[in-house]
């Protein structure tokens, strides 16, 4: 079974953790969501982590996992850090296989997206 | 004439600045992009800030203003701070009209992004 974890940045304010897990929920429910899970992971202050995350999928049943960064800059926490949490957790759990995507905001649709953005004034 | 003021959090890499820039770049070569210029502005630590962003648009023509906070959290920066800042520059510019539209993490297909970033493994 194939599963997505989204890795978000954890955030002191329980309200910006959530919006995550609500996130994750409006994925999990989209019609061509093809995976058989979809799990929220964060990579610092919130529950939980990153290996706890993967965890978490494995007891579901995943024998493999996409992690998505879901950062909008390409700065250490994506070059280094959430790579490096996956490695350690990778070692520590070689049955799932876990690769990593292209986070969030290298994603191509991102300038459609700040044009829909826009259009929608508060 | 009409602008779009796309405003990150700025970053002490300047790689990640510059990734704003090239987004705001992208922005503004959409087909459907019916603003008569996009700009990029900054909230901390970049250059231009977002009271220079807006003086940026206003010397390219701008009689209007849309603000797209480009953040993942309803946070502090968000709710507060951009507002603030915006409020602020708009009470020294009544001539532009300025607008903030919803931020990127609250935006609807945002979860369709999500999983159309999981599809591009690295």
């Amino acid at each position: 079974m194939k599963f997505l974890l989204l890795i978000a940045h954890g955030s002191r304010r329980q309200d910006s953790n959530d919006e995550i897990r609500q996130l994750v929920e409006r994925v999990a429910t989209l019609d061509d969501n093809d995976y058989d899970g979809v799990e929220a992971a964060f990579l610092e202050i919130a529950e939980p982590d990153i290996h706890q995350g993967i965890a978490n999928c494995i007891e579901r049943g995943a024998s493999s996992i996409v992690a998505v960064p879901y950062f909008l800059a390409g700065g250490n926490h994506v070059i280094k850090d959430v790579p490096g949490e996956i490695a350690c957790a990778q070692a520590g759990m070689p049955a799932v296989d876990i690769q990593i995507s292209r986070y969030l905001g290298s994603s191509e649709p991102m300038a459609n997206l700040v044009l829909d953005c826009s259009r929608q004034v508060t």
